[in-house]
């Protein structure tokens, strides 16, 4: 049974990339506003950047919003990746961005969800809820699971940000919480790239975990300050996913590809 | 434009009830494991309970899980409800019980999806991410949220219960934000009913919000207790769900009559 971690690292090798490519089919990037639209969009965009993609991150909500339609474009849109991995002969992991957090039945109906009904191989999930909020997605270490750790919008402020016990951010206890939650290697945490002092406090409080950072591209993270505080000793670490900087791109496969070059030199700054 | 809260206060007053009817078709209740089974099973319930019923709470997991024939099964379970609503002449308010929790352009696909793809009148957010990410579905007053706050899972203490800026529980903390970002009148907090400190603290706190409040019936919340600690001083602001107390009874209509008729009496002690 392979953990899911080894399954992204192997990605990472065979593709030499850290770029994931987030699948986010917005409204207003479509040419109608349909599910059949939205999984237009992201089967162009998977056969396109699948050659530099160490992961793809379907969000749930542009599906779901949808309805029943939406839901069956989610799910061809995860055959259809792993009909590229096939093709490609390397498998890519699929990160199904829907930030669930419920407990007990719940959230094992949710893990079935993504897991079984989907075929997504992990899933970012939200740890207010704490500890068996998170077991039900984590049984089987061959699925893994993003925490919500420190996220780069406004509003990370008003909760993530709160000093506890007298001693740190709220983020900085969460990343120390799913250090200590890992028991089957395959728990990893969100926290933005455009983030650089919360990088440094989570890389140290959770030395080997892998990361998801957002904020490449649109959002203007400085990518070598970013690689320089979240990499691992090993050079990988961390995974940088990009949505409209590719799809909306004249060409999504040269962005893409110039994407994984320039993260792939930044590493070696 | 009624805001949500006084469509709310409307219903209780017309059935006499805070009562709060769960629908959670989990696969061991239903006769067969489907959606169709899950639809039926919630029909039934809609059909039974209505009259006693202030609100109803289905809980998106259960649908989700059986993928696109599961969000349809949602969408009819929820137009029973307004069938119902129609038939009583009484609207009954329907809570989507989602616990979604995301920014920015996904937060509004999220709001989307559950009000206008669904027709829900209500939803449980996650509040980790701020105010940013609540905001989007605030926006109309006629929609409502309850966010998350203190929960009665043994997880609970990971994150609600730590100490923040040396003054509170992050729970409390978090009653403080929604009650400040409440600009409109259309946020609750969920808070367990088995939480009786909770209950007083956020209660302090948050005087006038409506607690959705689940722990009666299954874990097994002292009634009295909770009500003396929650109920605002107009005798209302404190919803009580309950699903399988009322499902798994032999006459599930007898049963939310009698716990309808318990609530009743225990908010007049």
């Amino acid at each position: 049974m392979e953990n899911f971690f080894s399954l992204l690292e192997k990605r990472v090798e065979d593709c030499s990339s850290l770029l994931c490519v987030g699948l986010d089919p917005h409204g207003a990037d479509l040419n109608e506003n349909s599910a059949a639209a939205a999984q237009d969009f992201c089967l162009n965009l998977v056969r396109q950047t699948a050659p530099y993609a160490a992961a793809f991150k379907p969000n749930a909500a542009f599906f779901e919003v949808f309805g029943a339609e939406g839901w069956l474009a989610l799910r061809h849109v995860v055959e259809s990746i792993a009909a590229e991995s096939a093709r490609l002969g390397s498998k890519i992991p699929v990160i199904l961005d829907a930030k669930r957090g419920d407990i007990s039945s719940t959230a094992q109906a949710y893990a079935q969800s993504a897991f079984e009904s989907l075929g997504a191989d992990c899933v970012t999930l939200n740890p207010y809820l704490g500890k068996d909020s998170i077991e039900p997605f984590t049984q089987n270490a061959e699925k893994g699971v993003f925490l919500l750790c420190k996220t780069s919008n406004p509003g990370a402020a008003d909760l993530q940000d709160v000093t506890v016990n007298g001693a740190m951010p709220l983020y900085e206890h969460v990343a120390r919480l799913a250090q200590q939650w890992n028991a089957r290697g395959n728990i990893g945490l969100v926290v933005g790239a455009t983030q650089l002092d919360a990088l440094s406090r989570v890389r140290a409080a959770a030395p080997n975990l892998w990361f998801l950072s957002p904020g490449v591209g649109a959002q203007g993270a400085e990518l070598s300050a970013a690689l320089k505080r979240g990499l691992r000793k090993d050079g990988k670490g961390i995974l940088l996913p990009v949505s409209r900087g590719i799809s909306r791109a004249a060409d999504p496969a040269r962005a893409a590809a110039e994407l994984r070059d320039q993260i792939l030199n930044s590493t070696q700054n």
